[in-house]
C-alpha cells in the first residue's frame, strides 16, 4: 500500500511514439513560460493578508466543490467533510479526520481531473513521494501542515515561486476592494487584479437583490431605483474596478439570452425587479437587457466582457437550504447561443473593439453554434473548455470541435477559473499539454507544420490570453 | 468467397502496440470472470422448459430487432424476414430462405455490433470457421441446426457454458412469474430472475392501459381504481417480484420526467386514465408521478430503480399498424434530466440507501448532465451505454464523456439488456475489451497507474454491477 | 519566411505506424477514382462560356465565406477583400491588395479545412513550392494570374483535369437553364446537371416569394395562385430538369419540419403566403407541406431529395443589409429530426423506390436520430458531413457517429457542395483519405477484415454515390 507518486515526465501525450516526441519538445518549450490566470475565484485576501494556510483540510478539501461533491456522491455526509462549520472553530483533530476520510475515498479520483490536480500540487508543492491512501494519510496530513508553517508556503511566496505573471479575482460591485487597494499599497510587486461581476446586482434572482441595489446606489451616490441612476451606478463602480487593475467583466447567467428593449421598458422591470414582484420570464428579460448595457458600457470604457452561462445553480434543495452556495450542486443545462445572443449581436457584433468572451458548459454547442458565431462575428471569442470540461478529454473535444471552424485565433487561451490557489500551476500545466497533444498530432498526421505547432504552442499558452484580457 | 472467420485475440484494442500490451494483460485478467447480466429482455420460459431452439433463422435473425431493422432499411420486406408469421407455422424452407436473404446481406452489418456479436457467436459457440455469406449461408444452416439438436445447446447447457452468475429479466407486474418458479423448482441451479417493469400498469398510453390496472386489482385484491389501493397493489406485486428473486425495477418512460403531485390530484389523474380520457400532458404527469411512488418504495423494500427514457417507440405507423411493438422502428430522441428530475431528487436525491440507475440514448446528456448529477446525488448512478451505444464507439464514448466528472465508482458496470441470449458473451467480451482499452490508454498516457487499472477492470467487469444491483 | 510547401503523401492517415500503412494502401486504391459531384453550387456559365477565371482574388477569396468570414472575425472590414463590390469594375491593385491581405492572415486559417483546400490547390493546380505568406504573397498572385491566363487553366480543361465524372449544380425553378442548355449542345463532352433546388417558391420568408410563385406560373402555364396550379407548376419544372440532366432535388429549409395537411388547408397557407400576410408558424407549415408535396412527385418521377436544414440563415442583420446572403453568417442552430419527418415518413416512409438524403450541421443527431432513422426506413440515406463539419474531423466524427447504427450502406459518399470550383478534388481528397483512415482503423483493431477494406473504400468513394444519385 505504498505505491511511488510520480508524475510522469510525459503524461498526458499520446503513447504513440511520434507523436509522444513532438508533444514533449512543444512542451518543454513553453513548459517555464510565467502563468497568465485572467479568470478565478481565489481570495485576495490571502495576497493581502499574507497570512499562512490554516491546515490541509482546509486548504484542499473544504474549499473544493469538484473534491468534496464526489465524496458525497458516494455516501459521505457534507459534514463529516467540514462543510457548513466554522473553520475557525474546527480542531485539528476535526481536520485530521476530514483528511483521513478523504485519503480512504481517493480511489473514487481516478481518471479525474482533481486527481491529476492533487498529485501534482502533493508532488511538485508539498513534496510527497507516496500515493495517498489510507495508509499513508497521517504522513500526508503531517508533511502539508508542516510546509504550512514555513514562510515559503504562505500565499505570496507560493504566487511568486508559481510564476503567475497576473492572476485576476472576480468580485461584486459593491465590494470595497480593500484588499486589492492592500497589495497594491503593499511592498510586494505580485499583480493580483480583480474582475467586475455583478450578478449579485443584475440578476434579480439572486438573494438579496433590491438591497443590494440599493448598496448599489449608495455607494455611487446614484438613485438605482431608476433606469439611468442604475446605469450610471454600474459606469461609476466599473470605474472604480478600472482603477484597481480590472480589464474584464464576467456574467454567470442562467442562460444566454439578450434583449435590446426601451428604456420605458427596462425601468418597469426594474420597478418589478427591486419589489420583488417580478415573474421568471421578466427576470429573464432584465437580465438580458443588462448583457446588452454591459456591452454597451465595454464598448465606452474598453473591458472585456465574458459570459458564462447555463448553469443550473443550486440544484440540490436541501443542500442549499442547510449548506448554501457552491456546494457541488450546480449542474449544466442545454444552452441555446444562437437566438439569445442575436439582440446584442445585432447591436454590437460588428464591432472589432469589443470582445466578448463566450463560455459552455454544453459540449454540443461547441461545433453546432459557438465555432460558426466565432468564426464570423469580429465582437466574439471562445474562452476555453469551462469546469466540469477543464480536464484532458474536456480539453481534446474543445479543440477537436472547435478549430476547424475557428481557428485558434477566435479563442483565447487557458483559463482556470478556480477557488484552488494551489491547482493553478497544475490546471496551466494539464492545459499546455493537451494544446502540445493536439498540436503534435497535427503534425504527426501532418495538417500542420512543425515551425507552425512552435509558434502556436506559445500562442496558446501565452500571447492569446495577453491580447483577448488586455493584460 | 470463403474468407476465413477468425476472431482475432487482440480485436477492439488499440493498434499503437504498448497500449495493446496493456490492454491485453487487462483483458486477460477478467476474460474469465463469471458474467452478471443484471438488466435483459430473454425469455425465462427457455430455462423453464429447456427445449431446444427451433432453428437458425428464428433463433437469430426474427426476434432480432437490430438485425432485421437494417435488413429492412435497405430493402428487404419484413415479411421476408418472417416477421409477423407464426414461427411455429414456418416450414425449414421458409427458415432457410430467411436466413439466405440474411447472409446475402450480411455485408450491410460491416463495422457494426451486430456483425461482432453475431461472428462472435459463430465462431465461439457453432464453430463456424469461414465468414458468412451468399456461398456459405446453407453450410451456416446445416451446421447451426445440427448444433441445436444436441443436448448441449439446450437453454440451460448453454447458460452454464456462458458462465452466467446471474441472469435478470424483465416482467410486467400482471406476469404470474410461474416460469421462474419452475426454474427454481427444478434441479438446475442456474440463477434466473425477474425485475418489476410496471409500464403497462402505470403508463397511459400503453395498450390496455386500463384493463392492466383492472387486472392488477384482480391480482392483489385491491380496488386499484382508487389511489391508495393502487400503490398497494404496486407494493404487493412488488413484494412478490421480489421473492422471485427481484432486486431491481425498471421503466421504460418517453422522458425523465418526474413530479410529486398531491394524492387528490393523482386520483384525478388515476380517474381520467382509466376512463381513456386523459390528455398527453395528463399522461405524463401520471408517469411522472409514478417514478416518484416507485422511489418511495424503493425505500421501503430495497428494489433498485432504472430509468430508461428518450426512446419514441413504434415510429413507423405502419409498420406498428402491421407487425406491432419492437419491430427496429423505436428511434431516440433529445432528453433532458436536470428539470426533470428535480421533483423526485428533492425528495429522495440525498439518500444514499436509494439507487437510481439512469440510462440515455441521449449522449449529449453524457457530460452536460449525467456525469454532473451522478458525481453529486449520492442516490444516482450512471448506466452504461444502452441499446445503440451498445457499441464499440459508444463505450468509448461514454467513458470519455463520464470518467472525468462522474468517475468510475457512480457507474454500474455492464448490461447486455438483450433479447438475443446467444449473444450475451459477445456483448460482455465487447464491454470488458473495450474497457480495457479505455484503461490501457490512460495507463499508456501515465494518468493511471497500472496496478489501479487492473483493479479497475475487475472493479468495471465484476464488482459493481454486484453492488448496485444487490446480486 | 521562405517555408516549403509540400502536401505531405501521408497527410490525414493516423500517425501509428501500421495503421498508416492500411490507410495509404486504401487510399491509394481510389485516388485516381473518378470525382463524383452530386452537389454543389459552382457556376454553370463558368461550363458554358469557358472564359478564362478573373484574377486569384476573384478565383479564390472574394466568392468563398469560408475563407472571408474567418478574416472577417479577426477584424478585417468586408470592403477590404472585396465584398460587395463589382467585380468587373475591381482594378488589378485592387486585387493585389485584397491578395496581400489574405496572405498576411493566412496562419488564421491553420489547422482549418479551408487551409488543406487552398494548399493542395496552390501546390496541386497552380504548382506553388513556398507557403503562402506576406512575402510571397506577390509571387502567387503572379504565378496564379499567369496560370489564369493559359488555356488549359480554363473551366472545361480544369474540369476534366480534375477527372470530374459529373458535376450537379443548383438552380432555381425560374431558372431556364440555358447554361446546361449550352453546354449540352456544345462539343465538349462533360457532364454537369442540374439539381432542383425549389426554395426560393416553396419558402414564403425568401425574398421576392410572390414574385417568384407568379414567374413560376408564366413559365408554365399554370395558374400559381391555386394550390393545383402550383403543384403543377413544379410537376412541369421538374420535368424541364430532368430533361437537363437533374436526378435529383434539394431544399434548404431551416428545419425538418414536414406536414400532411388538407388541400383545402394548403390553398389557405398559399393565400396567405402570397398576400405577405403569414405568420412565421404558418410560413414553417407551408415549407413542411412543400415537403411532403415533393417527396409525392418523387415518388412519380423518380428525382432523389435532399433536405439540407438547421441554418439560421444571414444571422448578421447589419452584413445582410449592406452585402446579402451567403457573407458567412449563416449560423446552425439545434435541429430536430424524428418528431419533425414523421408526417412525411408516415406517408413515404416505407417506400423503398423513394429516396430522402438527410444532411445536418446538428452532430448530436447522428447517434441520437439521425442514424436509426436510416437504419429502419426504407427511403433514408445519410448524407455526409457537411458544411462545417466538411473536414477532416468532421468526417471523423461522421463515420464514428452513425456507421455502427446506420451501416455505410445507409450512407451516399461524399458530397463537396461547395462553390469553390478550385477545392473539388481537394474536397474529395480529404473524404477519401478520411475514410481509407476511418477503415484502416478498424482493420488495425481487427474489427474489419482487410479484403472487406478495400470494398468498402471504394464504395464510399464512387459506388455508392453514383447509386444512390442515379447517376
Amino acid at each position: 500500500m505504498s505505491a511511488k507518486l510520480r508524475l510522469h515526465y510525459d503524461r498526458l501525450f499520446p503513447a504513440e511514439a511520434s507523436t509522444r516526441e513532438i508533444a514533449r519538445a512543444l512542451y518543454e518549450s513553453v513548459e517555464k513560460l510565467p502563468i497568465i490566470s485572467p479568470h478565478g475565484h481565489t481570495d485576495p485576501s490571502w495576497f493581502a493578508d499574507n497570512q499562512p494556510f490554516a491546515d490541509p483540510a482546509e486548504l484542499l478539501i473544504v474549499p473544493d466543490h469538484y473534491v468534496f461533491r464526489m465524496l458525497y456522491s458516494q455516501g459521505s455526509p457534507l459534514e463529516s467533510l467540514g462543510i457548513g462549520t466554522d473553520p475557525g472553530k474546527r480542531s485539528e483533530e476535526q481536520s485530521r479526520r476530514i483528511w483521513q476520510l478523504f485519503a480512504e475515498h481517493y480511489h473514487l479520483f481516478l481518471a479525474t481531473p482533481s486527481r491529476i490536480w492533487l498529485d501534482y500540487v502533493f508532488e511538485k508543492v508539498f513534496g510527497m513521494s507516496e500515493v495517498l491512501n489510507a495508509e499513508t494519510a497521517t504522513g500526508y496530513y503531517d508533511q502539508i501542515a508542516d510546509c504550512l508553517r514555513r514562510d515559503n508556503f504562505r500565499p505570496r511566496a507560493l504566487f511568486d515561486r508559481f510564476n503567475i505573471e497576473v492572476l485576476a479575482t472576480t468580485e461584486s460591485p459593491l465590494d470595497a476592494l480593500a484588499r486589492h487597494d492592500a497589495i497594491a499599497g503593499s511592498d510586494w510587486p505580485g499583480r493580483v487584479i480583480t474582475t467586475y461581476r455583478p450578478d449579485p446586482v443584475v440578476d434579480p434572482d439572486f438573494e438579496g437583490f433590491s438591497a443590494n441595489v440599493e448598496r448599489l446606489g449608495e455607494l455611487t451616490g446614484q438613485d438605482t431605483s431608476r433606469w439611468p441612476g442604475y446605469l450610471q451606478a454600474h459606469r461609476d463602480r466599473r470605474d472604480y474596478f478600472i482603477q484597481r487593475g480590472a480589464t474584464a467583466t464576467d456574467h454567470g447567467h442562467p442562460t444566454a439570452q439578450t434583449a435590446d428593449l426601451s428604456s420605458q421598458q427596462c425601468q418597469v422591470l426594474l420597478d418589478k425587479a427591486l419589489t420583488g414582484r417580478i415573474s421568471a420570464d421578466e427576470a429573464e428579460q432584465f437580465r438580458a437587457q443588462m448583457l446588452c448595457e454591459m456591452a454597451a458600457m465595454s464598448l465606452e470604457d474598453g473591458l472585456v466582457m465574458q459570459l458564462h452561462p447555463g448553469s443550473f445553480r443550486n440544484h440540490n434543495r436541501d443542500v442549499f437550504a442547510g449548506f448554501g452556495r457552491d456546494k457541488g450542486a450546480d449542474i449544466p443545462v442545454r444552452t441555446e447561443y444562437v437566438r439569445a445572443l442575436k439582440p446584442l449581436l445585432d447591436k454590437f457584433g460588428n464591432r472589432a473593439d469589443f470582445t466578448l468572451i463566450l463560455f459552455t458548459l454544453d459540449e454540443s454547442t461547441y461545433s453546432r453554434e459557438l465555432a460558426p458565431l466565432a468564426g464570423h462575428y469580429p465582437c466574439l471569442k471562445l474562452g476555453p473548455a469551462w469546469w466540469f470540461h477543464d480536464s484532458p478529454e474536456g480539453m481534446r473535444r474543445f479543440r477537436e470541435m472547435t478549430t476547424e471552424t475557428a481557428g485558434f485565433y477566435n479563442t483565447v487561451g487557458f483559463n482556470d477559473d478556480t477557488r484552488a490557489f494551489m491547482s493553478i500551476p497544475a490546471r496551466h500545466d494539464v492545459a499546455r499539454r493537451m494544446d502540445a497533444a493536439y498540436l503534435a498530432r497535427l503534425v504527426a498526421e501532418h495538417q500542420l507544420g512543425e515551425s507552425d505547432a512552435f509558434e502556436l504552442i506559445r500562442t496558446l499558452s501565452y500571447d492569446l490570453v495577453k491580447a483577448a484580457y488586455k493584460l
